[in-house]
């Protein structure tokens, strides 16, 4: 493995392990709780991971943010995308105004939304509201050579790690990722396939809806890209500069600073799902700080979260990004939580036990 | 078919066909949200579907509540649970004083518990906060006779009815259903072996948690229950008297009376989709009104959602009751509502649209 610059490998080193101690405990009281042991099901085995991330046998949410990443994709040039890049900044107008399906989510949750700007491709510098860590104007189309430099990688990762310490300034406790970022689920499907060796075409899907003869299109781009670039799976950093995405760079820096803080993370679709395979591979550690909420459409989702060991939620049929499918399981998340610290016990209720 | 008693008919009756001109609107106004097409998938079905259902093109939910339907059941004698019937009243107990997983996920949903007895074997009369609707101390033991008179399922149903009726004096526009009852998986199997054919072993778990044996023996007790009664399952009154549950009887009117104030009703696991059975025998037109939220543990559960045409929003391995489930769906249909209100249009947010 190339060796890592030292700020990431500072990042890196500083995701402790999961406190088994916390986890033990917040197991022993589900057994303890007023219900048929087990009963609930994966809301229980919820809490007792959320109790190891956060080190606490009883952990509560109550300052969560939705953290999106924008960015724009050279790789829109040969043609991948049903939308044009135009849409990236007009959507991130949409997500400052309001009228997002994020924002709708997370106002149900509960929860505030960070936008961020890691590269979108037009000038969203007087933009009130947007978090700016622009690293340049949208990716190179990697048909044709690098995404991005080796240190523009490593950049975008930091400034996702330093949305991360600037959010916790206010108070965060629970994270959750989305993206927008016209183009972009063909750089997911790049590091799809390098980081789980699956075939191109068993990883890329329609986006946000194209043709057949478009994904057709898309697969042979991004297979001769692949064949281009010869990346090494070993070298994350590399094959994150050579077929990645700046929005995609930084979501794995907050995935890593999340993880650094014992914070959970709650993933979103496919695009959210390849950044957690760049931070995994970096860090195998951050993917005990994840949880997954839904699997989406897109069908290299499911191959992701295999990869990881991570088993979704819920499955709504949903495509859209944005951090929609994670928002919309910030509550069961907090209902996971909130069971295990708020239900009495069998003694505190003076309920009778079942049989052994 | 037996003709039902004039009361029942009259509430059939009250439930109206969902509104296909508000569902129609709905359908088309997604299409205009700042999103592509179809890409919040189930999402997007259920708010069609709520708009059908309330006969408005963007409803809300500002009141919903949780029905947690209790009952006693003298089957319990052949040995059918894990857990006493002692247990109902102490779960009716923690209930009221908000100890109970189903206290913990409404209050996380923002939605009231209102807890009906309809037939604990325990005197309760004097438990302050309960809604009392008693039928019976318990129903008999079906394995030996009638569960309970044809005039008492009757009883039980409109007893539900009046629940709504009561709790919407006060506002409500959206409910859940749940159960407590010590042995009541018995009942509901019997229930969706005769609605749904299905051989007694298919539709048959371990309920709270019982050994393989007693599974066995379960299974035996409602085979021979079955051939003692001889059901017709075109008299759904018939067959409810004959083996179901006073709980059971009374959230079935709980879903008429609902259906017919065209107000959503969100089901949990295998009893209350037992309830639902008995519901849509008596009038096809409720199954519009319901949602499932999640597919417990209990084989019976998935054979009574294909039956009824539903398919759940999540499986997270639960097998609690109480409406946990349900309570645990309440911020996604108020989420799948809320973007249909909320999100802005392409054309309100100058977002340009994809190719065709």
């Amino acid at each position: 493995m190339t060796p890592l610059p030292s700020p990431l490998r500072d990042l890196i080193a500083a995701i402790p392990p999961i406190s088994h101690a916390a986890r033990d405990a917040a197991a022993k009281r589900q057994d303890q709780l007023t219900k048929p042991q087990g009963s609930l099901g994966r809301l229980e085995e919820l809490s007792i991971r959320l109790a190891g991330m956060t080190a606490n046998p009883r952990p509560r949410f109550a300052s969560p943010a939705v953290i999106v990443g924008a960015g724009d994709h050279g790789i829109c040039a040969e043609g991948v995308s049903a939308f044009p890049s135009e849409v990236t900044p007009q959507m991130v107008a949409n997500f400052l105004a309001g009228g997002a399906a994020i924002n709708v989510l997370s106002r149900q949750a509960g929860a505030r939304v960070v936008v961020v700007d890691f590269g979108v491709a037009a000038d969203l510098s007087d933009t009130p509201g947007l978090v700016h860590a622009r690293i340049a104007a949208g990716t190179q189309n990697f048909a044709r050579g690098m995404a991005m430099t080796r240190e523009q990688a490593l950049e975008a990762i930091l400034a996702g790690a330093e949305v991360v310490t600037s959010a916790a300034r206010q108070s965060l406790d629970l994270v959750a990722v989305g993206e927008m970022g016209i183009g972009n689920t063909t750089p997911a499907s790049a590091l799809t396939t390098v980081f789980t060796g699956q075939p191109v075409a068993k990883v890329t899907g329609r986006g946000t809806g194209i043709s057949d003869a478009a994904l057709a299109h898309k697969i042979d781009v991004i297979e001769r890209a692949l064949a281009l670039h010869q990346l090494d799976a070993e070298d994350p950093l590399g094959v994150l500069a050579a077929v990645g995405g700046f929005e995609i760079a930084g979501l794995a820096g907050v995935m890593l600073a999340a993880a650094a803080r014992r914070i959970p993370v709650v993933l979103d679709g496919f695009i959210t799902g390849s950044a957690a395979l760049v931070a995994a591979r970096l860090a195998p550690a951050v993917t005990d700080y994840m949880v997954a909420s839904h699997v989406s459409v897109e069908c290299g989702h499911p191959v992701i979260l295999d990869n990881l060991g991570l088993v979704p939620l819920f499955n709504l049929d949903l495509r859209l990004g944005e951090g929609s499918g994670a928002a919309l399981a910030l509550p069961m998340v907090r209902a996971a939580a909130a069971i295990l610290d708020e239900m009495a016990t069998f003694d505190e209720a003076g309920v009778s036990e079942g049989e052994p």
